[in-house]
């Protein structure tokens, strides 16, 4: 399923197992019906995190490389070299270290950005350096020269982009947020652009989508934003995958990435 | 040196070394009294290898995931997906294998892209797929979604991307132009533009620099420009790499990066 009505899973008398289309499942726990006691699995699906890195790196990159600044010379027709530093000297931070945000890191690190990560709980990840829980998040925005938000969307997590958390990061930080609309506090981002706390965001994901008409992220000259396009569920790929769960329950064998309702994720 | 005077270096009577500041030396080789008996070494910086890389990556990702279109879809306020395929699904070709395109097929092929490469010897590159001298180039062509030119400005380059070279891309290909100016005949491109041969180009040089007031390039709406800026020469590790060859030269050691004139770089 993918966004079933609320209240629709609970009308179905001989529902079994519960299998998300997508890697989040805030659209199956946001229904106060859900048959908490059945199993709930998310897709974790290779392709997907392939194509939420594509995204993340091409949006990293974007920002690193000032593209929004010649983007205004070329339509004012202006040739100015501006100052570039590479990759190396570039501060990373991914929120949200899951398949993910493993992923985008390793990727963005090969390219050479100085990358570091945030999570809920004490983990390590090889290779990256990772902050934890409420008193970590302060050193990873501290950081975060550019910040990409992956987390799942929880009861914790809502809203975690916030003025008083934007205000942590350097200022004329640039965002990405690329998880759910609702982790981000959105007249908060306008007030920090304004203020020059950050200087750009690129956004796939809103509030209310499609965004409506009238919201000022459509024209704001310092906002990319996407329609919810950085990691499309692939049928070819994602129904194997499923199908493999579908046959773990049925045989009674352990099944993948299921979802802890308590947890969020 | 960067682009000294023609006839400047000829009057120079105790000149014994020229180095050039840049990767490329086609604005050394342009000067017709150049003392070409002298030895000429190019600078080859992984710093500034890294930031070219970083641009290709960029500008190919940006051609991938259908960015042009997204942002006339945000300026017109329309939320709509677009058709998307994972970077494991296009490809990517590569003129020129030298540092540059090497470094940048690699990083490509980090992300899942199928890149395979044309250089003008027969010459393997370690998991790449190469298409060497005239009769691989139509090969290397025919395949390439996405076409980045890294060559070097030789008499045998100048020109290779015109209206016979465009017109073998797989219909609405994408051109990356991060090489020299002189390598693409620029009213073949506006041609292969309007005729949807090509689909969209970001280039980053230019036959004339700065690029003309009222050059067709700068407000077309398939094109992305830049004024020169994809990898600068950056003093501070430059330094170091050119004292080296200089220290080589007093002490008769071989030097690094040595030109061939009659080879053209």
């Amino acid at each position: 399923v993918w966004r079933p009505e609320p209240g629709f899973l609970a009308s179905l008398p001989n529902l079994k197992l519960i299998l998300s289309l997508g890697a989040g499942v805030d659209h199956l726990l946001g229904d106060p019906q859900l048959p908490r006691h059945l199993p709930i699995v998310r897709l974790v699906d290779p392709h997907m995190t392939d194509a939420m890195s594509e995204y993340v790196v091409l949006q990293v990159l974007r920002l690193h490389r000032r593209d929004l600044d010649y983007r205004a010379q070329q339509e004012a027709g202006v040739w100015r070299e501006l100052d570039q530093k590479n990759a190396v000297e570039r501060r990373v931070g991914i929120l949200g270290l899951g398949e993910l945000g493993q992923d985008a890191a390793k990727k963005l690190k090969a390219l050479g950005f100085d990358v570091a990560g945030w999570r809920r709980s004490e983990k390590t990840v090889t290779g990256l350096r990772c902050h934890a829980g409420a008193a970590g998040l302060p050193l990873l925005l501290g950081r975060s020269e550019i910040l990409v938000c992956l987390l799942p969307l929880t009861a914790e997590t809502e809203g975690i982009l916030n003025s008083s958390t934007l205000a942590l990061l350097p200022r004329g930080a640039a965002l990405v947020n690329a998880a759910r609309g609702a982790h981000l506090v959105e007249e908060h981002l306008l007030a920090a652009l304004a203020s020059g706390q950050i200087s750009a965001a690129v956004l796939d994901v809103f509030r209310e989508e499609p965004l409506p008409a009238d919201h000022p992220f459509w024209h704001h000259p310092c906002i990319v934003l996407t329609p919810h396009v950085a990691a499309f569920t692939n049928p070819v790929t994602a129904a194997p995958i499923i199908l493999d769960n579908i046959r773990r329950f049925e045989e009674g064998r352990p099944l993948l990435n299921r979802v802890d309702p308590a947890r969020g994720y």
